[in-house]
């Protein structure tokens, strides 16, 4: 942990400071958590009441409020926030590790300067890692398989055969990328499994939680493309592609021969189905089931899955549908007893 | 296995027996599935029938029932049946394995007393492991981790670095706790990585099954509290609070910043919002979509889920949306001709 | 790679050639992404148009139809597809490595002939492994277990103890069989663990993806009948009999002591209830909910699940219900005129 004034952090996010600027502050914690000495941060108008009983000694704010605390001013200030959050905390520091004698490395593999391979690691023929990649105990690297510069791959990762990792990835435990996708040619109530001969790439930048399963493609790639992050144990179906800089929450599950356009939303447990088309900038509500393709922009909502200000009407009448029914047999009463007197 | 008389299993359970109190006993099964010798239980009268044709030797049950067995009768009995089979079966038994030559230990971790690690075990510098802990093959326990005594780790489970872990507590295979959340401030369309300061805290007599992924907090820790259980592949989100003795059944996902009170049970593949407040002893039958704060002792259902005996007529009446909707059209025409008329 | 003529190809799966037979095939592509020499197939008429502008020098087809590329035409295209993938391509080859010195295995256990264990694998006490298995790194096999003949376990998979898997089976990376399963007796809000005596059987021919969850039995075993395929992330619970030749789609989780009977399709999350009775070739479209037992040849939609014909209108329904319920509003304002004018 570093220290620095408020000012000298308002000077690296591009804020102001209102109130005292030779504050020293060396550690980042919520509203709610924070003590003195520490910084926080209000992205949403929601936790208001917090800002004005918050014992932290800085806030971090879009605009000037009422607060016990300085504030450090910012246009993006979760992203302000962030940034001093890496600043004073740093990410997570790798151990300088070197190449394990415990690790089983291929001598074919080609291995890149300063990467640093743990115990139990498991390298095969021709595997190209880059530059200062860091590979925790039980990791797998399948043959042919390429991992590039400055990845971390946390304890139990399985990157299949010929798989592609790009720069800057993150894969978090437990999670497998490669294995074969769900296919099968049922013939005579037999099912019989089709080879994939495809690869999963996984994009530069790109993050990927734990207990994931990113499937190959039969015969084409599955694709994670660039920035793109994905929460636990998320499934990605066999030449799926995920475009740049989406974002798929937890337990997402996307179906085979799918295309997302960038910038999608897909929030917890939310299913996609096979063969679709979602365009960019897409966001879909936690649960929903996506079954037809989804127009830029498109935001969705429920089970069958549509545009989310008209679903969350309809979804909510739900509730209301025993009244309705009630209503509609009551009224089928009136009629008939004004058509008898007719 | 042991073998008991049914007066002595009687006893042991604080029960009493109608019929034969000298049989001998030395297993336990269904009731379909019983042979003579073993013990079974009734603790749904929906298997009432059954109980009629077992072959089992003897039944724990509520009240004195029809049966070919002999019975022994408990206030509880599908809890005086648990203690029975403990008895008689006991637990897994784990191998007196001592501590592996093939696994990697720090010489700065602190290790307890009589605790068993397998081959291919990694733990790091300054982790303390109490007493009697078994740590299967596989397991990574990250630097400066805490594993209290008496607990259980199965294959490739991974701890991540300052996370703790209680007392008695049995995490099943292929299980990560405390990878970083789901935590990006997106910035011109790019999605910075925050980095998680929190840690995960997993306290005494959890037990947590395969494949789930308990994030660590941001700025403040997860905390899976005491007693509680987990199933098969569920996700805990950053700075999520679950309460003590709370049942979380598999594919069961919380978001991050959720607070649940105690005894809550979530059923398969229940998904509940980030930032919500759950009461105590609240229930969320399967697939559920929790979107707003529930009171103590809240019974919901449905996605979006309300309260169950609302919901259960609610949602059933989907089924029967085509009459309704032909209903209203029907009726319309009615008032039309009814209007012509006057 | 092998290359085979199209007459060749043709013959190899009981088909006829449209075109020239002398053509070299000799690897398979996407009727899109297919270039000269190339392979493909069309097993859906949706995609008519892609077999009209295809690139592909052969495309394997049900009737004869009008494509630039030479035909191939066979009773069920993708089946004779897969045949011919499998020809040109083969399966995965798998390393010959023998029996690592890096792995750990028990004096007890009895190998079959030619299999190869990798490092870092653990077989334990009394474990019988058939001829020519593959055991990939950080693969645990515990006490007592089984695994039979030509079977391939990817990285890190896990079988508890006293588990049965039966010949040719295939378990992807990261998957658990026989933890414990979610039984719990709840007595004075504690909730105590029950022994699982039970144990999870995988029979012949049947596939796991990654990230799986099978629980072990209560009291009776878990079983996965043969020829059934599971996908990425599904969770068994406890006692559950999956019925031969099912497909089990990614995360689809099921319940304890349910049955399903023979070639049953879940797909993608869907959740089954416990104790159920799925009769055979039933199905479940994406994310359907059952709790209710259905008949053979059950065709299901929607949370909660019924028959799908009935279902797909009624959820579609849910999206006319803002208007439905207008309607339903002015009728009652018209029949109130009505009744007021009489």
């Amino acid at each position: 942990m570093k220290t620095k004034t408020l000012a000298e952090l308002a000077e690296y996010v591009g804020g102001r400071v209102v109130g005292n600027p030779n504050l020293k502050i060396s550690s980042a914690a919520t509203l709610e958590g924070a003590e003195n000495g520490e910084i926080s941060f209000l992205a949403n108008r929601k936790y208001l009441k917090l800002l004005r009983t918050t014992k932290a000694a800085a806030v971090v704010v879009q605009e000037e409020l009422e607060s016990p605390a300085a504030l450090l001013v910012a246009d993006d200030p979760y992203y302000a926030f962030t940034q001093i959050v890496v600043l004073l905390h740093g990410h997570r520091k790798h151990k300088k590790f070197g190449i394990s004698a415990k690790a089983s490395i291929a001598e074919s593999a080609a291995l890149g300067k300063d990467v640093h391979i743990h115990d139990f690691v498991t390298i095969n023929e021709n595997v190209r890692l880059g530059d200062r990649c860091i590979l925790y105990p039980g990791v797998f690297i399948g043959p042919d398989a390429e991992v590039g510069d400055d990845c971390v791959l946390y304890p139990n990762v399985v990157i299949y055969d010929r798989c592609k990792v790009g720069n800057r990835v993150i894969i978090h435990a437990n999670t497998t990328v490669g294995e074969d996708g769900f296919g099968f040619a049922t013939h005579d109530g037999v099912h019989h499994k089709i080879p994939h001969i495809g690869r999963a790439i996984i994009e530069d930048d790109v993050e990927l939680g734990a207990a994931c399963a990113i499937e190959r493609g039969t015969l084409e790639d599955t694709v994670v493309s660039k920035g793109s992050k994905l929460g636990d144990a998320v499934v990605i179906g066999h030449g799926t592609r995920v475009g740049p800089h989406c974002l798929l929450v937890p337990q997402v599950g996307v179906a085979g021969s799918t295309t997302l356009g960038h910038h999608c939303v897909a929030a917890g447990q939310v299913g996609i189905s096979g063969h679709l088309h979602i365009g960019n900038r897409v966001t879909m509500a936690a649960q929903s089931g996506v079954a037809n393709n989804l127009a830029d922009g498109a935001v969705v909502f429920g089970s069958p899955a549509f545009d989310a200000n008209k679903a969350k009407r309809a979804y909510s009448l739900i509730k209301h549908l025993p009244e309705t029914v009630k209503g509609v047999r009551k009224l089928a009463k009136r009629v008939s007893e004004l058509e008898k007197g007719r």
